[in-house]
């Protein structure tokens, strides 16, 4: 199975970009490097799920948030390398919205982490720091950016 | 116009860079890849932008404070270049010293991701995160890290 | 004198790397380059040293818990390169987690900067930034992730 016909196994599509509303970008190619933009959880209809994970939002839910970063990620990926095949994850920078007394970030960021494997294999297996942040942009529980590599 | 010349041309100098106090460095050139240190707000005379965004310093302020942040990036990547027509920015980490409730990091940091494309054009536009930080360095407000791409 | 000569004559032997407990690998090498994970202030029993740097935790302390980071970090380098002479640091993230006040964390990622240049001499050099967390895994004290290059 190629990972777009993974992702359709797991009756997930890839969402449309938004597109940033600043001078930056969704995504910088240099190379064979792919450094992606962090994302947030964003729903279908273009809202975000926001909240203090350890308060507002429970480690499931935030789980769950995460595997929706990914989703997100992964579009931005297949506009940048064309085809889901070529990417291989290298890094992974996890940023979970956390009350100051919250310690259990990984098993936030493994909703990202194991979506990218689910649809990309051992391609998907990434390096990673998954950590807690003071704040994050329009109240989001999560944002996540990453680099890859794009294999010819 | 030339970068340079860009810059003179909206009144600003570079920076002298003042030298890490500890075991490390400034930045590091790693083929054409260039890691930038995070850098904070300082004034000319050496003292820095300090304070929590969304109590002790307005948006708008830290807006200035992340385009003088910039600045300091800007003189980095001229030491290291050489000509900042040689540089693009791939990837900006901005960091954010916020309240916990604070939600607009984006528009900070624009203050710094404006200014690059204001003086290096296209080649100033780059992937990015904007997050919020529990504490920074000597309280600084805002604190940007970049990698860059130096061109033959 | 080799790396692996200059920790033995400080009295530091490489740790076991811990198996990582989710969809992530400890280091990504990527062509010359190599990701490493965050890594926490490990105990040789296992345990982490835990808390908020600047409550429940000193800078002096913290320096001292970097350092046991830096020397996890260090076994995952010598994992990935086989001989740690053919390393260097490119770019290292110092994070602690620290109360909303503190402003010291440069002090703390000494701890780890020092070791990288007392062991790995100049190549042990590096940008860095040194930034405080909201809140860390396991309510550990710092993490820190770094970029490397292999050389032949």
């Amino acid at each position: 199975m190629t990972p777009e016909q993974k992702l359709n196994s797991l009756g997930l599509s890839l969402p449309e970009m938004p597109k940033p509303v600043a001078n930056y970008v969704s995504y910088k190619r240099c190379g064979d490097m792919l450094y992606l933009s962090g994302q947030g959880p964003r729903r279908n209809d273009g809202t975000m799920h926001v909240g203090k994970v350890g308060k507002d939002v429970t480690t499931k839910q935030a789980y769950e948030h995460a595997r929706l970063v990914a989703l997100g990620l992964l579009a931005a990926m297949k506009q940048a390398a064309g085809d889901l095949a070529k990417v291989e994850v290298i890094k992974v920078l996890g940023m979970v919205n956390a009350t100051p007394e919250f310690g259990d970030h990984p098993a936030v960021i493994n909703g990202c982490s194991d979506l990218f494997v689910e649809v990309l294999g051992d391609r998907g297996r990434h390096a990673r720091s998954a950590v807690g942040m003071g704040s994050l942009p329009m109240h989001i529980s999560v944002e996540i950016e990453a680099i890859c590599r794009i294999h010819p």
